[in-house]
């Protein structure tokens, strides 16, 4: 059983020496774990050993690890359940959950296992799984009581029981609906302990503020539930009969999910630990901002090569040519220490980079800079070259914006990662002084890199 | 009482109504709205507007508000209130959100509120207001429930309704604790209502899988709740014991702070209700982060200057040394372009942006804009005209950049408002073109601005 007192990373390098050795071990191991420490493994862990601490649970504790598994970590586990084990799990998970797992599984075998639970909750997935993931209808939970507004107290803890049986979150409380089957009020499990058993629910239930409609915005809800601070939000069809609710633990998520997505759009990027992920997963990932970068890098220097005449190497010194190419390097070098710097902020915060771990991190988010700037230094090399046709050394023109390129943005990525860490070293809030400070200061050591490889080439090359 | 098809943007009309005209229907139509409604519109009402619809409350609705007030709003109304109400106030309210209203007032005035209040209570608040406020200690309460490891269900209940006169966090539940006031179990109110009477609790309590120091990071404490999935989190002091709960209600608003954070950080600046503030507001919040982006751009042009040989003007043509800007004009771009459209995108998931406001707040927006643009075109335009001491003609060069520079940033706020509303009247998500998307076009039209007004004005002034 887990210990408050417990010490995850240990878990976390028992696990890894189990999964190398012996594995028979596991299933006793793994019983020491928390499901939420295990669904959180494996987000990082291998496809395989993933599979090999999956098939060490026992249907129980599985159920319990997808309670606790993200979209990604679902997505690899469903194909590894037989049909059956896939009916054990989903009897055992909440309505909700139990859909979101559907999802991931081919349209018979879902239809299988639909088939398979009670008439009741059968109905309830399939109307569960009618709605789009991104509407209130599809984070809402079917499994909550009701009563009329006839009934006291005593009927209403009644009414709570004999539906528990599938009711997980207990959020939920108990809605008073009337005979058209709409909510007129509403009751928290603390209101049920603390009013006397003989009182009418009707003097007690507290008014009902606002409602919501099945299709309206998965995010509308979440404010609805965040603004009047509601435990559950009631979820209404064109009828106005209550068909669902909205917990405030579904209302979190929503959040988180939009949240990581404001960051995403910010930076080009998921932070979610990223400095697990293999160096060329993160490369990959962080790529396809830079070449955007890139194209609009291009379509400015071809602005300026029509608006300004081509310069004039003096005997010493350089073409005023290379300074069409401003906007590419300093944009990539910003995109690029910015992602480092978002990731690293965020990854101090969620307590995903402990300070032995310091070291691994920088050098890995070094190295992703590194081989990002490698590909957008020969990128840029290849292509500057090709365009600027007028000039007579179009190869050491292109060499020079190259390597800029490469060296301003592994050096950007430097600054990305190592400003958090010495912030954190210093006990500075690394939050004030990445953003709009990192980017000022890799704009202006970006332009001195460039003008020091201008010159050390054009040097070279004289 | 609040109606579940009640119309916010119409009772916000009405109270905009009623305090242009006879005040004396004030009591009597807040008693319609919802304290949340209320509290939220106080966020963005004058002082004096305030003031009058606070004082139309009563005691009970006052509480409410201070409930679903933020920071802001608190700091405004604690002065309002008198000693004697503020007692009446803080009796109402929860003991961790009692101690959020008194540091608003004065130490002198704290301490009269704390003395009134009954030993216990008086004992809770003092220690509260020990912790700092971003530590675990700071965001939980002390408003919970306990019983010893022999009790059964019904002695648990009978705890829980002594204890509740105050607590208001129902997701709190009741904690198991030894002798030594160790938390050894957790039931939650479900657990009570679901159980039969005489189980003993030891049979049925939930294992803590996790503790937090008092004096933890109040994020530490929100992660662990989220991580496990916590309604209750256990903190404890030196000596194991249990002195507070943070519950997952608590988490939630710790999560939204430091969401704020980071996009605060991101974008230089706060996205809340924005789009309600002062136009010259705007401009005063967002002025900070241009001001650092000259500075870095004036050191560019500086390294640029000496690294490259002044360009010459031909006949029809523009001189290179114009390009020594380039890092100026679009980073200033883009910041005014990002700011708008992060605001913007926000704002409408929010539903701050009704459509009805579209127009007023696009226009707010570009005024903002075409403000900041105005002061950084001067600036650039002094500031460019006294460093380029070797050009002949100094005027002419510094209006190129001036100019270049008001241009560039209002039309970089007309696209980072005008995208994301586009986006919304055709149906795309406007947070997949926000961001990268929009920096690369506001790169590319701030450096052709920049090249036609550096032409137009060579062609008025030769």
């Amino acid at each position: 059983m887990p210990n408050p007192e417990h010490n995850t990373d240990e878990d976390l390098r028992t696990l890894a020496e189990l999964l190398e050795g012996n594995t028979s071990g596991l299933p006793e191991f793994l019983a020491t774990m928390h499901a939420a420490d295990i669904a959180s493994w494996m987000q990082y862990g291998s496809e395989q050993d993933i599979e090999t601490v999956f098939r060490a649970l026992g249907n129980e504790a599985r159920a319990d690890v997808f309670e606790f598994a993200t979209y990604e970590v679902e997505s690899v586990l469903v194909p590894l359940l037989s049909t059956n084990e896939m009916i054990e799990v989903v009897e055992a998970l909440g309505v909700d959950e139990a859909v979101d797992l559907l999802d991931h599984a081919p349209v018979r075998v879902a239809e299988q296992v639909i088939e398979s639970a009670e008439d009741e909750r059968a109905e309830d997935l399939r109307r569960l799984r009618s709605y789009a993931t991104d509407t209130a209808g599809g984070v809402m939970t079917t499994d909550f009581a009701t009563i009329g507004p006839e009934g006291n107290i005593g009927d209403a803890i009644k009414a709570l029981r004999q539906e528990d049986e599938h009711t997980i979150e207990e959020e939920a409380g108990l809605f008073i609906v009337d005979q058209a089957g709409q909510p007129i009020g509403w009751l928290s499990d603390r209101d049920l302990i603390t009013t006397p058993i003989h009182t009418p629910v009707r003097d007690v239930m507290a008014e009902i503020p606002v409602l919501i409609s099945a299709g309206e915005d998965q995010e509308e809800a979440a404010i609805l539930v965040a603004r009047y601070n509601l435990q559950a939000l009631a979820v209404v069809d064109d009828s106005g009969a209550l068909i669902g609710v909205v917990t405030s633990d579904d209302a979190g998520e929503v959040f988180e999910e939009e949240a990581e997505e404001d960051i995403r759009r910010l930076v080009g990027t998921s932070t979610d630990e990223q400095t697990h992920l293999p160096i060329l997963t993160r490369v990959r990932q962080r790529l396809p901002l830079q070449v955007l970068t890139v194209l609009g890098g291009l379509v400015t220097a071809f602005i300026l090569r029509i608006s300004i005449p081509a310069g004039e190497a003096s005997g010493s010194g350089l073409s005023s040519d290379v300074l069409r190419y401003i906007p590419i390097i300093i944009g990539l070098a910003g995109n690029v220490g910015i992602q480092a710097s978002t990731i690293l902020v965020r990854a101090f915060a969620t307590g995903e980079v402990t300070p032995d771990r310091e070291r691994t991190v920088f050098l890995s988010e070094a190295t992703t800079g590194l081989l990002i700037g490698l590909i957008c230094g020969l990128g840029t090399m290849v292509i500057s070259a090709m365009m600027e046709t007028q000039l007579e050394n179009r190869v050491l023109f292109g060499s020079t914006i190259g390597v800029s390129v490469f060296l301003a943005v592994t050096w950007a990525s430097v600054l990305g990662s190592s400003i958090p860490m010495a912030c954190r070293r210093l006990g500075i809030d690394p939050a004030i002084v990445a953003g709009p400070f990192l980017i000022t200061l890799s704009d202006i050591s970006g332009i001195g890199i460039f003008m020091l490889s201008a010159h050390a080439l054009l040097f070279v090359a004289s």
